[in-house]
């Protein structure tokens, strides 16, 4: 990663810290290292308001460079501060959602005279609006999705369980550089690539704020595929993270065992139409609400709002912000009065689940431009039939 | 899973939390729910010593039983606990090493007349003594490993890369039923599936104490192949993680690309001979450091000390518990004076790194008996030739 371009993000976040009267924060989480430092270190960097990021490194131990000083543990940090001649902060800031109580607490007792305050909600809003060079990271991202998807339907084999299919995809992805990882803010949502839905098994509940569910190979994971055999006349999605080069680009596409039933062509179009009412509606000022608002009316005048985003258990969002993590902000659901600005990348998923049949619909990845959004994810989106 | 095993492993806490006067435990993280309650929620689980647990849930919404109630925020489990006539907890035990600052804090706050204490560690130690049923699926867990590693030779081609060849293996992991996600304990150790390491691509310091570290594929995600050739006279070593039931089980082996040199062979028998050694002496009450301890003592006496887990960057342990996470209590480390208990299940990872060559090295799991310790993957260890 260019340093020109680390700065400029870093000076995001300095920003926004102005705005708080906040001197410095202390940054150790990854997503937020990859964002601020250009990759994953075990350390610190330490961002003043008003002079360049140290970065304080336990491991790898082969870093070097004018701000890169080595440490065994972060009592090591204010000594260090103190010899490059800083002054310690009156009010700092930490990964307060992010880093585990006691580590908190840990580091917020090194600098005993600030006022300590949750740094996660400012670093997220910096990261909410994506600079040129991450955009066309998901740009390239969204090259490599497609390309594994267009190869789909030539793993395809009769007999197959969702699982088996699964496991051929994600070797499709790996195999055009998907990193495989699949990074989520907060501590609770845990999901492998993705999941491959089909039939029923698309509405069973998931014990996460998913689009949809399914029940996963052991309660272990919940989550995705569950061995069900891919049957004539049901309908597949297949919904992998696109993780490429630390972005995670987020893509479903559907696939049809035979022929389904003339219903879920209909949805299928339903959830296009919404998909296309958004992108001509969407642009900087636009608040999420109202997106979400369409989607709702489009699915209702089409009878489809009670197999909306899921049966059982229906998601109230049709899309979220992407980044680092698959949820960013902003978050396309009700009541969410935050607008769209020029940069800002989010998922858009309207998505409906028939009984019997299976999961059919969209989604996409979208960037925000001064005009309207524009398309990052582009492949067939029809529903094709596996043969 | 049953009902009585998992009100063993609750009262395993409970007699825990008993020695420590703590009154209840408040427990939402995934690898703890699992243990207490069988499976991944979002919700908790409300331990208190002397009543039966009772489980809070925001989803999946379709739990039913005599103990468990629907909630939307934590802010309601008070008054529920009211209903239900508990009394409140003098001394509440929180993950506070795995729940972030902002939530500890905000369940804390439910309980203001309680004194709260980090229950994490406590937790662990309960964790860290398996029950019988937990070690029946290590032993299960083991013997899918074995059979997904020994198609290995199977998938090479020659003239592919590590990658290339992770993305198969990792295919035979999945087509066994490895899950494959990779549970680890604290928020900074991110890896996909494991690792397969090449050349001197092996000495690639890690950002994370793992045994081995590898440069990877990208910065947002280091460790692991890097692209490079699997070329004739290097050795690769594959260690995916063996997670087809939630447990961990951890196993490395190491091929050729045709001949290694004399050194390659003998250092891998030292590593053997280390492991045999172990085998013979481990057994209940033996301390964690005398296993490392006779580790240094053969490889040092083989000549290959500064070689031995890693090069650039090497690591400080030979072993580590294994069980919902990759790494649990004991630690086979310096100075550790944890004594082996019988339940016990840690891997073993004698490894040495050949400048020009590559990873040799042998990792198994094993379970502390009565008597000794059991190796729990049983696979072949010598050096296998790909061809």
């Amino acid at each position: 990663m260019l340093q020109p371009e680390l700065k400029f993000r870093r000076d995001k976040i300095r920003s926004l810290m102005a705005l708080q009267g906040i001197d410095a924060a202390l940054i150790t989480c990854n997503a937020n290292l990859i964002y601020t430092y250009g990759c994953v270190v075990s350390g610190y960097i330490y961002l003043p308001l008003h002079s360049p990021a140290l970065l304080f490194f336990k491991r790898p131990n082969n870093i070097t460079g004018e701000h890169a000083f080595p440490i065994r543990k972060p009592e090591q940090i204010v000594d260090l501060l103190k010899e490059q001649g800083l002054p310690m902060p009156a009010k700092l800031m930490l990964e307060g959602d992010e880093l585990p109580y006691t580590e908190y607490c840990r580091l917020a007792s090194l600098f005993p005279e600030a006022e300590v305050v949750n740094g996660t909600p400012l670093i997220r809003q910096a990261r909410s609006v994506k600079t040129p060079i991450e955009i066309e990271m998901f740009r390239r991202s969204g090259i490599a999705h497609t390309k594994a998807y267009e190869q789909i339907p030539s793993v395809y084999r009769p007999g197959m369980t969702d699982i088996e299919f699964s496991i051929e995809i994600e070797r499709l992805m790996r195999l055009q550089g998907c990193l495989g990882i699949f990074r989520v803010f907060g501590r609770s949502m845990e999901i492998f690539m993705g999941s491959v839905l089909t039939g029923d098994n698309a509405g069973y509940p998931s014990p996460y704020d998913f689009a949809l569910g399914g029940q996963g190979l052991d309660p272990a994971l919940p989550g995705g595929a569950n061995k069900t055999p891919l049957k004539e006349g049901q309908s597949v999605m297949v919904d992998l993270g696109g993780n490429f080069n630390g972005y995670m680009g987020d893509m479903s596409r559907v696939f049809s065992i035979g022929k389904l039933p003339e219903e879920a062509y209909a949805a299928h179009q339903v959830c296009l139409d919404i998909q296309e009412k958004i992108a001509s509606i969407a642009r900087p000022g636009v608040p999420c609400e109202k997106l979400y608002d369409t989607a709702i009316e489009i699915v209702t005048a089409a009878g489809f709002a009670d197999k909306f985003m899921g049966t059982g258990q229906q998601a109230k969002f049709i899309g979220h912000g992407i980044g680092l993590e698959i949820n960013e902000a902003p978050v396309l659901a009700p009541r969410m009065k935050q607008e769209l600005e020029p940069g800002m990348v989010f998922a858009l998923e309207p998505k409906i689940v028939l009984p019997g049949v299976g999961p059919v619909g969209i989604e996409n990845s979208w960037v925000v431009t001064n005009e309207g959004i524009e398309k990052l994810t582009n492949c067939n989106e029809e529903i094709i039939e596996l043969k």
